[in-house]
């Protein structure tokens, strides 16, 4: 009998998604720029399926879309399980979009009598989340708490060149209150913040579990520019007594960093690490000549900042040292930070009941991407996340998310929702 | 008295270098491209002073300049000194041209009865060395030993593009013989052959010792276009358990091979090692994505054969062992080898007899770069080798040999000369 019901509404999800992957489709993937006309019309297409299953639909003063049950539509406070329509160009169709339709279907499921929902619940369709389109990410959600900052209100759009501002206009947003910092939503009325992603990464996949319960949303410090300054010479002729080679010295860093990593994570800390550019200079570079400098990158992340401000006290400590036993220097560069948002401990700890209703098991996990759910946790909502297994990563084309693992994580929602309180 | 006589010799090679400097100065240093006009200038004013002094100058068939005190100048056998004239593009005055001119001052001291030789002495003045000007380096001394691969017979000229071949045929120099790879002089008349050469490491500046005796020319193993493959994905998601991370997999190769390289030395081997080239791929990379790949170069040098050998298992089992233990692909490339030369090791104890005499202390050391005296030693002659002191390396316009450690090391062979057999 559940199963049945359970594959009726799995129909109804995957039909959801298909019609809106053929709205977006480009040449590989979806493309679903921010605060365009196809977000529009992803929203559109979402309101009129919600209508047709006899939910409320109204829209915010940011242009986004929020569904409930009709006996929900005026509730003073209530709970949010939001997510963002937009995409990546040539992105795949589940990142974003899988939160909104499984909060469609949990209230879906609701309506048509098959779960109870114990407390009002509010499906947020968010626009803009991406950072593709103008370089800034969680727009939306920034929108709505208050916090967008003033460079990114005038950040050019990557396509046509003209600033957000001019683009929330055309979509006739205030932007004055947006200048002013105010939030579009009220958000004391807002009991909790719920979201549903897949997992960006493979951990669920290699553990071979389908959903999980997200910790908290990792917070980085990422140096775009850094530098090992040497000392150039002939390959064959310096001893290595009298070589300052930036390479041995990048080399040696890195691989006290991955060492300090597996030590952390072996005494239960969370954190990542990663260089993703590298590289000694082109116009200069030769194999028989020791390099005089080499740039990298550095994107280290984790949900705990006293972890992320060890790191970084350990990644200086052991550049000074390097650079002192082997006479180079290292340039840090600007540093970019962006601070951690721990979801709330007592929505973790019920969501992890709900999923050992479900799976039999709980399973959690931090997120190493952002989410709107970073942006309201940061603004005071009490928030929580549930990650569905997903192959290939998120952003590509090949994004393989499975509807069975999908209504794993709605029935985690609905679980967490008829509990409450 | 020998004071007074030194710096009269000192002052004439001053002279020498300081013409030759003006009638080949580039833009920056000085340019004597490799079988010009140039380089036939320069051994025309060389020609001309010899004459002056008295000494006999004879031209081979590889169009390369003999000086001879009048009495040696039939002899059947004969030590040579030798270097060569031609100069990088915009390089130093002293790479190469200090060898030729430190020959002619050991003959000058003797026709002026400074010095005494105990044996017929010819002094080479080569053409063609550096591989700037058409990818292959010694073709002067390949020449002379019938030793020039057939494809460097065709190397293009990196400015006119024309073969080499072509220019030789310009020279008027038989390329018969030297396709047939017969050499065009008679190597067993040669007795020895000695050269001097600046230092092109910081060696000597950094021990401050004025000149060394070469014990052998570092062979090397190179690879130009090796690869680190692992997986890509995004730098926040992927937990460290799940990665396959090529730059970290190249950081600990890199770190473990330098491990290796400081116990070699601390076991009395000759060695070097430089990764020049190094870079993620600019199409593909990005900040918060672990790279798919690193792309690098490998320059590893002994004078040992055995050295090199180790190394190049060493490193192939490093590599299997991180490929395994990271989940990642190492492909090494082509390998492009060169076989050390050592010196001649009664040569050697000869040389550092007269640097004893000469300095009060013997002080010997490996080439980094190769020379003129790696051809003839491969080609089965006695060699040996004189460093002389410089700053800043070699190949570009500020090599720094001050006079008083040239005519150090005019010293060291004038000596060994006198006391030889």
């Amino acid at each position: 009998m559940k199963h049945h019901r359970t594959e009726e509404l799995a129909d109804l999800a995957t039909g959801m998604f298909e019609d809106i992957r053929a709205l977006s489709r480009d040449a590989a993937g979806v493309s679903r720029p921010a605060f365009s006309s196809i977000e529009t019309e992803t929203l559109d297409y979402l309101a009129t399926r919600a209508r047709a299953e006899g939910l409320c639909v109204t829209e915010d003063t940011g242009r986004n879309l929020l569904f409930s049950l009709p006996e929900h539509k005026n509730s003073d406070s209530f709970t949010i399980i939001g997510s963002h329509v937009d995409s990546v160009p040539m992105g795949g169709n589940y990142d974003g979009l899988a939160g909104v339709i499984a909060g469609l279907i949990v209230l879906i499921a609701a309506r048509r009598g098959r779960r109870h929902l114990s407390r009002p619940v509010k499906v947020l369709a968010m626009r803009g989340e991406e950072s593709a389109w103008f370089g800034a990410c969680y727009i939306g959600s920034k929108l709505l708490t208050g916090t967008l900052p003033e460079g990114e209100f005038n950040a050019a759009h990557k396509g046509d060149g003209r600033p957000l501002r001019a683009h929330l206009e055309d979509l006739g947003i205030d932007i004055v209150p947006v200048k002013a910092h105010r939030p579009l939503c009220d958000l004391s009325r807002i009991e909790a913040y719920l979201e549903l992603h897949i997992e960006q990464g493979p951990l669920l996949v290699e553990r071979n579990i389908p959903a999980a319960v997200v910790t908290g949303i990792r917070g980085n410090f990422r140096y775009r520019d850094s530098r090992c300054i040497g000392q150039a010479g002939h390959s064959g002729a310096v001893p290595r007594a009298y070589r300052h080679d930036p390479v041995l010295a990048f080399a040696e860093l890195m691989h006290r960093l991955d060492g300090t990593w597996q030590h952390l994570l072996n005494t239960g800390q969370d954190l990542v690490l990663t260089s993703g550019v590298v590289g000694t200079d082109p116009t200069r570079h030769a194999i028989a000549r020791i390099p005089d400098e080499i740039g990298f990158s550095l994107d280290i992340r984790s949900q705990d900042t006293e972890t992320l401000d060890r790191m970084r006290a350990y990644l200086k400590g052991e550049m000074a040292d390097i650079a002192r036993s082997r006479g180079v220097r290292f340039e840090l560069g600007p540093e970019v930070a962006v601070a951690p948002a721990l979801m709330d401990p007592k929505l973790v700890a019920k969501l992890e009941t709900a999923m050992e209703k479900v799976t039999g098991e709980a399973f959690s996990m931090a997120s190493g991407g952002g989410h709107d759910a970073a942006i309201f946790a940061q603004a005071g909502v009490p928030s929580g996340m549930v990650f569905v297994r997903n192959r290939n990563g998120s952003h590509n084309p090949d994004e393989a998310m499975e509807i069975a693992d999908f209504m794993v994580g709605v029935d985690i929602l609905s679980t967490f929702l008829e509990a409450s309180r």
